[in-house]
């Protein structure tokens, strides 16, 4: 059926022929990373210029068929695989992915969304500059995707997230014209900022081609350890007497459970084993600066004794010992799949109300579900923490429950002002859950965007807003 | 007339009696702080609370009355001053001057919408924090104007403008209804980011009563200097220069021309003189950190032998040469001010942009107006400087050559891909200018958003836009 739709004709016209892929070469384009989404499509189409994609949407805006943009596919909320019905087509970005231009006075970068994050930082290491954008996903995920989940990561605590490193886009609307406000400019008072509009909008209003960033000086220096604290108010204390002592020096502060460290040892036994004796809790710090690696470490050894917390904390001495270090937090992930399926959440509440929060929830869902298993570990700093439950019982299938135990997390997250989505978007996967936790004001302010930038609901519809 | 108005009548009931003015209390709120429009107005009210915000809105919607929201006043560009029809009312926010609270372990602080800047600076400061925001006018702008123009200041380089600072707000859309984001998450991937439509909006979509910010380690030590470069791509180069030894320690990078310091001896001879022969070009840098301020000058004074400044540097040996620097840079507004009147643009350019754009500029001003005077200082570092231009001939008024003296300077910083208006907003002054640097693209999206969130136009007519 597909085959026979007029578009198809009219984008083959338009385009080479790696331009349009159809069957059995899509299958990559139709489930996303977790596997819990499978779609159908019509074509994914894979335009190599702006112009190619404004001319890809205009068409498929005139036959009104609607559109879902594609990156890396490294999405974690489906926010970019079809629906079942096979009516949509995918615009994949991968071949408009160059690293345009690098403005060393500018202190700017340019790329097309279909760059990959990866080869932005070398392009600024390149120059002696730190392209700050980095999390696991990073080899894969591109420019566009990124944008449009204002992705996090790492290094948010010192560098913001995508939105604040963004200074121009380059965007499609939704009816084809092109929206060049690609601007390098760190003050812009002229109106209202379009772009903001369209980072985190998870491609429902547009689809972004080129983006301008900020790049930052290169730390040369690193300092990174492994803290115990007694619960997370000690957590907390500690992010902000480091922060009181050594200023923006702390560019990570991640939390640690210590089922986390149990989930590695159990699952990961190849990795080294930081404590003999396991610490309830554990932070992850690391501090950057210019300089020597050896001042920097005498500064941050010096922190940790004015803080009381050096006793039990293991600095790491070289770049080897730190990079176990992150290879330990970055495993946690790897861990769980191992474990099996599990409840994901990505929430974040004020960071001074997480331990309240960890101690309710804990509380909460234990009631709930007695042999619940939580694990949680994340970006305390940023006040986000990856909060994952394991259930023993999970004869009904592990996503039987996950309604139940959204509700119990999330309920909790609300008291506290918080998020259901810190860093991970929504998606298909909370779209509904969204009305819910933002009132009904919010919602109608989004409706009347959606309405206003995409009054066909063509813009990967069904993703963000329930349609 | 106007007090016949119903719409006075049912506000009356809802306010207490210090809440409406009309007549000659009005007076010091229907002109601008340049003194360059004078409005007229139904009555300017004077709301304590969110809830007699949204009253207020209701009733002037129900009546279509326009509002015209106003902070301390302080807009360059006419943003809080009503049109000379006498329909309008005049909101203004004076009486919502809380701070309500600092968040400690979440680095935050709340304000009410009419707070003032050095309220939000001082409780911060009491807290061991810094809030950044600082500019000119920081006695007296407040919370809702310094949003409503995404101000920036002298402190954009490291820490941006109001837009980065800022986590939450809460607003009153034009038909009365609150919009309550006042979150202070800084991580929220939960839709569109609807705060950031109402930053930089000047009063055109809605009005906030209340926000939230972000907070920063206080930086104890400052080191600041007076540094001639021979020109201003010297002056470049020593910002990547700087930034690369020092990183995020450079917290100001001001450039001034000489024409400035001529300016200041003439018009100010109260201020101490620091330079025996006027360099061309000088930049005033200034470093913030941790620790002492002995440690940081020591890092200071190497890092500018490292790029050969050195020689000819002034480098503050006290916090009161310090002052005494800063007093220089401040005092450049009141030395033109003292000389008469001038036009005055805020443009900005991609920072590596500005030596083309200086020499360009002054070669096209000398070629149209052989005597321009020509001011140009400001935050180098964002990439905004403020560029005014003396004429000897004013028999006809000073404006009478503004516009051709702006399409002249315009048309250069289009060229460059810059803005019209770097931190000042569009306002009355620029409403007529902004479709012409800006795509029909991005206008017509500019229109379909103010007609989505004020149908009606009644919030800040005339403002931004062009009815």
């Amino acid at each position: 059926m597909s085959d026979s739709h007029p578009l198809l004709a009219e984008l083959a016209a338009m385009l080479d022929p790696a331009g349009i892929l159809t069957g059995q070469a899509t299958e990559g384009y139709m489930i996303d990373g977790r596997r819990r989404y499978h779609g159908h499509n019509l074509a994914v189409i894979r335009p190599r210029s702006t112009e190619e994609t404004a001319a890809v949407v205009k068409a498929c805006a005139r036959h009104k068929v609607s559109m879902v943009p594609q990156g890396g596919n490294t999405s974690l909320c489906g926010a970019a695989t079809p629906d079942e019905s096979g009516h949509s087509v995918v615009i994949s970005m991968e071949r408009m992915n160059r690293v345009l231009s690098v403005d060393e006075g500018n202190n700017t970068i340019t790329a097309e969304a279909g760059a990959i994050i990866a080869d932005l930082q070398a392009a600024a290491l390149n120059a002696k500059r730190l392209f700050p954008a980095d999390w696991g996903a990073k080899g894969s995920a591109r420019v566009g995707g990124a944008l449009g989940t204002n992705a996090g990561g790492l290094n948010v605590l010192r560098y913001g997230n995508m939105r604040e490193l963004t200074l121009g886009l380059e965007v499609v609307l939704a009816d084809g014209r092109v929206w060049n406000g690609l601007r390098g400019l760190r003050k812009d008072n002229t109106g209202y900022d379009l772009k903001q509009l369209f980072i985190a909008s998870e491609g429902t209003l547009g689809i972004i081609t080129r983006a301008t960033f900020k790049l930052f000086p290169l730390p040369t220096a690193q300092s990174t350890a492994l803290i115990p604290v007694a619960d997370p108010q000690g957590a907390v204390n500690l992010l902000r007497g480091l922060q009181h002592e050594l200023g923006d020096r702390v560019t990570s502060f991640e939390l640690i459970s210590r089922r986390c460290w149990e989930l590695l040892a159990q699952y990961c036994p190849e990795l080294p084993k930081p404590f003999a004796e396991l610490p309830a809790w554990t932070v992850l710090a690391e501090v950057s600066d210019g300089g020597s690696d050896e001042l920097l470490l005498d500064k941050f050894a010096e922190a940790l004794v004015a803080l009381s917390y050096a006793d039990n904390a293991l600095v790491a001495q070289s770049r080897s010992d730190a990079a176990d270090f992150w290879a330990l937090r970055e495993a946690i992930p790897e861990a769980q799949k191992r474990k099996g399926v599990s409840i994901k959440q990505d929430i974040g509440v004020p960071t001074s109300a997480f331990p309240q929060f960890l101690t309710e929830a804990q509380a909460a869902l234990r009631a709930g579900f007695g042999e619940a298993d939580i694990i949680a570990f994340g970006h305390l700093g940023d006040g986000n923490l990856h909060y994952n439950v394991f259930l023993s019982d999970v004869s009904n299938g592990v996503y039987a429950h996950e309604a139940r135990i959204n509700d119990i997390v999330y309920e909790i997250v609300q008291r506290h002002s918080g998020t259901i989505s810190a860093e991970h978007g929504i998606g298909q996967l909370k779209r509904n859950l969204l009305p819910h936790y933002r009132s009904d004001v919010e919602m109608s302010l989004m409706h009347q965007i959606k309405q206003t930038l995409d009054p066909d609901n063509l813009m990967n519809p069904g993703k963000l807003l329930a349609d």
